[in-house]
């Protein structure tokens, strides 16, 4: 039943990227089209539609009680280059979920909803889950209402909102509009699923991480003149720190990565005297990212001091000592998920693939809307397998086969939750 | 007698750098005052002075016979904010040699001179050694002449030879002027002999080079949700290949360096798909040079493939492979100069210094005009110390008494080898 709908939006397996991509930038054009369809869509299914003042749309099918709904929710805006799934697939497993009910008139005991939250890549307006983040009322309205967009322009997102009519009236906040629950289903966006052949994620919750930069000091100097002993080379200690970094995320079990990397002045003939690096450190528990830290904070000042960890220095030159300090630039700490909708979310997935070996737990890489809502009402999210993990690229490919499958585990943990809080079962956050 | 000219040109050993440093591009207003002076000083010392159409300058005193002349020379030119010895010394001390032979009516068997050779430093007109290698007729004139400036602007190196009046008659060649030796006193502009508490370089040669730039290309990732088995990461392999390749040169007693790096997409959350770096080979002979690109050529594959060299992917997740490919970008054989200069040069040392432990063979790290002198004559070179080895800086330093030792060494290696033509015992190149 999903494949029909859903199916329209799955791209051929061997289509060329350019006849993929998505491009549907946070309250442009395309994304004021979508807004629309979703409305109108969702109106034809008999739901009440509340828009608040950050454009976060709120459709409410009724149920046989009053109540806050339990919800589906995700984004329809994407990255400038985006693939069919990071978000949309959410919004479109929900519409097809209320279809479904329609379909088949089922009455639930309290309100189904789907939520659609704007702005969730950050890439036009570069704050990530924005309007999560306003709903749960960590994030200052007037802050995301004059976040300008990127690359020079004067638009902002208040001036956005009202140019295509999404400026609600309704207070964005939980108070105004609150959740009885909250389920995304999303694309993986990494390789573990496929690569592990299984078919459905029961997300557990969101990784912690941490970004920092490092700074190292050496001395410029002349690669002809300058022997290895006389030399404070800052590229070849960042090297070497990079290289501790993974062997330490494998330690503990964690990520690591150095995703920038710049070095001064710059000449092939010269030594560089500065390199400074990100280092951007996951783990599912902030205990973790904090251990990497205060292992690598150690190691890092006693690489550069020239005293060898885990034989890096071996059949190498000792040198002249080099400076290394630390900033840190972000912190997310680690966000757990709530277990009533964990357990809602691991039965449906277990009852829709027959075979539980298909169906893993998981911790999420990426953020998403769920990690702020989830501080407001409790909260999982369901994944699907990205073919060779892509994402945020129009390579992002999922099979329609595994976008019906999570849209039919999505339904079935709605339902679950729907019957768990008519029988009292549920326990707040 | 060498202090009371040298002194003039030596800063205070704690003066700013602003107050100390020397910016004399080439053929720029303060080439041409600095060429007026040289040429207006040999003159009344005594010298014929010759221009080639390259604007070298060629001051010849005479001496008992005809002949070519045995010649001091290095450069007036300098870096944009360069120092006051890096080529300026061995003119100078060039020119006290004159001053003290013309002081004490000493006549030479042959003629010697002095040289001032256009455009080493390759800094406003990008060819290093530019009017050595004309003269040696390894480098085209016609080039050499249509060198534009750096820079954006218009001028070249013939209309700016033209502008200043140093675009001589004489052919630039050695045909043209033959010359019977060249020594050249220079600043080492490394730190080996601070290190080593010695006075003098006896310079045999200079070191092969080679540079190259190493392409690697893994895949772009996410570096939240790619378990580090699944990645492709390119900066943490360019990492392990520079921590390699110290490595290498320490094994080989080489010099290996990497002074630029860049890498792509370039975001604190993405795995870097791409990484471009370079990279600079040094050694005294060319086969060790050629053996560490054959070494590194296999070591690099391996562990792109992910097989383990030196124990660097110890303790570490075994990822994707990735792909390594090299471009060559610059060849510089090894230049050996010619064993008369090195001995008369190694005798006047240890007679200046009356203690041959202050005195050591060197290789010369960096290129200089007696690399393409010694192409068509005997050649040597004479190192005194770099105040903690800096170069091309306002802080490069050698200390007045440094700087009268290696005129002394100049003085009487050109004397000696005078003396040695006279008695018919050197050889041809």
């Amino acid at each position: 039943m999903y494949r029909d709908v859903l199916i329209l939006y799955c791209r051929a397996p061997n289509a060329a990227p350019t006849e993929t991509g998505m491009s549907r930038l946070a309250l442009s054009d395309s994304d004021k089209q979508a807004r629309d369809w979703f409305v109108k869509t969702t109106k034809a299914l008999g739901c009440t539609v509340t828009i608040d003042n950050i454009g976060n749309i709120f459709a409410v099918r009724p149920g046989r009680r009053e109540g806050p709904a339990t919800f589906a929710g995700s984004h329809l805006d994407t990255q400038p280059s985006g693939g069919r799934y990071d978000g949309i697939l959410g919004i479109l497993a929900g519409i097809e979920m209320l279809s479904v009910l329609q379909e088949h008139q089922v009455e639930t005991e309290f309100p189904v909803g789907v939520v659609n939250w704007t702005n969730e890549e950050g890439a036009r307006f570069p704050i990530s889950m924005m309007s999560s983040g306003v709903w749960a009322e960590e994030i200052a309205l007037d802050r995301a209402h004059n976040t300008r967009e990127v690359g020079g322009g004067t638009a902002t997102v208040k001036s956005e909102l009202e140019r295509i009519g999404y400026l609600g009236s309704t207070p964005a906040s939980y108070r105004s509009v609150p959740l009885a629950a909250h389920f995304e289903l999303h694309i993986e966006q990494g390789p573990i699923l496929e690569s592990e052949k299984q078919k459905v994620g029961v997300v557990k919750g969101v990784q912690a991480y941490k970004w920092f930069t490092v700074n190292i000091d050496g001395r410029d100097a002349h690669t002809g003149t300058t022997p290895l002993q006389s030399r404070a080379d800052a590229m070849l200690l960042a090297a070497r720190l990079i290289t501790h970094t993974h062997r330490l995320a494998t330690a503990h079990n964690a990520l690591a990565s150095t995703g920038i990397l710049t070095l001064s002045p710059g000449s092939t003939n010269t030594i560089p005297g500065h390199v400074s690096f990100t280092l951007d450190i996951r783990a599912p528990a902030d205990a973790t990212v904090e251990a990497m830290e205060a292992d690598l904070k150690r190691d890092f000042a006693a690489l550069a001091a020239g005293k060898d960890i885990g034989g890096l220095l071996a059949n190498s030159t000792p040198g002249k000592p080099l400076s290394v300090e630390w900033r840190t630039d972000f912190v997310s700490p680690a966000t757990i998920f709530h277990p009533d909708c964990i357990g809602v979310v691991r039965a449906s997935a277990e009852a829709v693939t027959g075979d539980s070996s298909l169906v893993r737990d998981m911790s999420s890489g990426a953020g998403h809307d769920s990690v702020y809502a989830s501080r407001r009402c409790p909260t999982s999210m369901i994944f699907v397998p990205s073919k060779n993990g892509v994402s945020h690229n129009p390579e992002e490919y999922t099979s329609p086969e595994d976008c019906a499958l999570g849209a039919e585990v999505l339904l079935q943990s709605v339902l679950r939750y729907d019957r768990m809080r008519a029988e009292g079962k549920t326990q707040a956050i």
